[in-house]
């Protein structure tokens, strides 16, 4: 009983994943398909990669991940299909699997060689499902692809910090649905150059020199309801091992959010200083 | 074969609702997960108990549900599983089930404490994923957590009657997808105080003095297809059982809809005036 | 262990899609439930007609087709079953099958006639889900309903040709959710008329004297990199069969889209003239 996750730009609208799952059902009656997101901005790999990347490690050792984002075929943008921390994955050589390769070296990686003749603009329905059938039937990588030694490495999700090592300078990776705006600086990176040092963090105009470990870390309990924080700004180390900047409770929608408030975009920049 | 049912403000972009249900198949294999919403907007404690109200009766007995909004603990936040009309909830301690406990009592609830010493900011995957899974291998309630007695109710979504019974205050409780506008008021309500008398109902400018049972039986469908009434304003007694006041096939996004034409907004208010 | 869709106008937000997979999973434990889509504009029968169209096609035969659009039960909008391609469908007798049933003639039609005396606002969980635990059961159709000879059909999904036979009329069919604009001309009229002859395509303001079979068809790979043609406008048969026009990795929500940028909305005309 194979379990097939999709992640894709196809929105929530068309008939695009639908189809893709009565294919799924049509190749393999007895998969478990689970979307983990279908609402990826139109060819944002960075968006896909940040999102592929959070939800995989919860799913079961030998699952099938197909992403579907900038996925046709073109000269440049082969695809492919790699084993790597016991899962599968199958997408384009376009640089989506950045953020997990960063952290894990692929076991196999091959590039698909399944293509019919017949031209296709909906490779992920003709043939990403074709490969998820094989691999949940058990079948190898080398049987639908020929092997490749890397993949594609997007530069811009990397974090720099300066020779002194006492500077980080991050990007917005992702901002998510409650508007927190998610860098690409990691606890790991963090940890590693700070060694325990205050800090000064710089993004825009707000500033941070405390980082929590969950939301509510930076909110006092003690104060009356009436005085509570909602709205204060903070900054955590996310769920996915990332430093967030944050609104405490913010709804996009009504009173705004870190991305509004603090006027952070994807790819804007976030600096660190250490003390000496 | 358990199923659990996913009702959050995780959004439809974010990897958090994809990572919760790779986290319930790596504890429960055969589980069946449905999705009830990931849309509610962020912390909206109110329609969250509206939705898991009007979703939850559909499902077998023994369904788990498990609601993730508002749902990080803190000190008056407290993590909760109950059992309920026959139903598992699992979620914050925060009124979310207000709407549902105003019918039923609980038979059973435990304040969760099987909590690792280390703090989460994910608490659907890290602990309400854990005690579905106990629940749904036939665990008890007392091994994940200690009884209490009463959960919170929230104040707001009583609607109000005067001693004289002839009057009914109550709020917008919900604007659903067609934007119409569903009240606080249950039909049970209504009944109970007007017994059959006329009535005036209004909400800002609009007026009603009758309530439908389906949409259509407020249109005449004898008149040609050219005059035929959509866009009419209508109250009707919704499938949940409250009043919704609404535009006959309204769409929000082109014509506009029952919110928009009435001015309509989440917690306005609807009077009710019955004649003596 | 059948497969029943769901493809509504329920939105993804509100509590009516779960309520119906409770309802199925109540009804039939072992259902496969595949989401299509709950994101058609409300109301809009010709949107629910392209998305099922593009999508049942890829389910294994016997699977069961719920389409709750424009669903309620009124003196002019019958609610039907039927057996067709190979595939169940249940719905309104409102034109919603137009685009299927201008290719494929039903095996069967039945008027679903096992509604209680009591009516019902959701008709979707309250006949059509019983609908289809019958047939996925291995009932016949003859059993919930009394055959009729014919579905309505919608004329406005037709696209028009001269009696000359060189000028095609269509309309825009869909804006997809790249903002790709999708025709109601069909690859195969668009052959039957044209005939390999020279063509011009209009939509406003843009011209095409060229089709493409993929995206990427229209894109020069030997340029380099900084020249690339992202954001060229081009025209495809889709992988619907249909003309598509669109932009080359376009992205709505920033750059813009072949809707916004040729300015083209549902219903729109496109006009082919071929030379003599």
């Amino acid at each position: 009983m194979a379990i097939i996750t999709l992640t894709t730009d196809f929105g929530e609208k068309d008939h695009f994943a639908g189809a893709v799952k009565g294919a799924i059902y049509s190749e393999l009656p007895t998969a478990k398909i689970v979307d983990i997101s279908h609402s990826i901005a139109p060819f944002h790999i960075t968006e896909a990669s940040y999102i592929i990347k959070n939800a995989y490690r919860s799913f079961p050792q030998g699952s099938i991940h197909i992403i579907g984002v900038d996925s046709e075929l073109t000269p440049e943008n082969k695809h492919i299909a790699l084993k790597l921390d016991g899962h599968y994955f199958i997408c384009a050589n376009n640089g989506i699997l950045s953020l997990i390769a960063s952290e894990y070296v692929p076991e196999k990686i091959v590039e698909i060689n399944i293509h019919d003749k017949v031209e296709t603009n909906f490779p992920v329905l003709d043939v990403f499902v074709k490969v998820a059938g094989h691999l949940a039937r058990g079948g190898t990588l080398e049987v639908i692809g020929k092997p490749i030694k890397e993949i594609k490495q997007l530069k811009e999700v990397e974090p720099y910090y300066n020779t002194e090592q006492n500077q980080i300078k991050g990007n917005v990776l992702y901002i998510d649905n409650y508007g927190n705006v998610v860098t690409n600086i990691s606890k790991k990176l963090f940890d590693k150059i700070g060694k325990g040092r205050k800090f000064t963090m710089r993004a825009r105009t707000a500033t941070f020199d405390e980082i929590f470990h969950t939301y509510s870390d930076a909110i006092n309990f003690e104060t009356d309801q009436l005085n509570r924080e909602d709205g204060k700004k903070l900054a955590i180390f996310n769920s996915g091992g990332y430093i967030e900047l944050a609104i405490y409770k913010s709804n996009p929608s009504t009173v705004g959010s870190a991305s509004t408030l603090f006027g952070l975009e994807w790819r804007d920049t976030i600096t660190i200083n250490f003390e000496n």
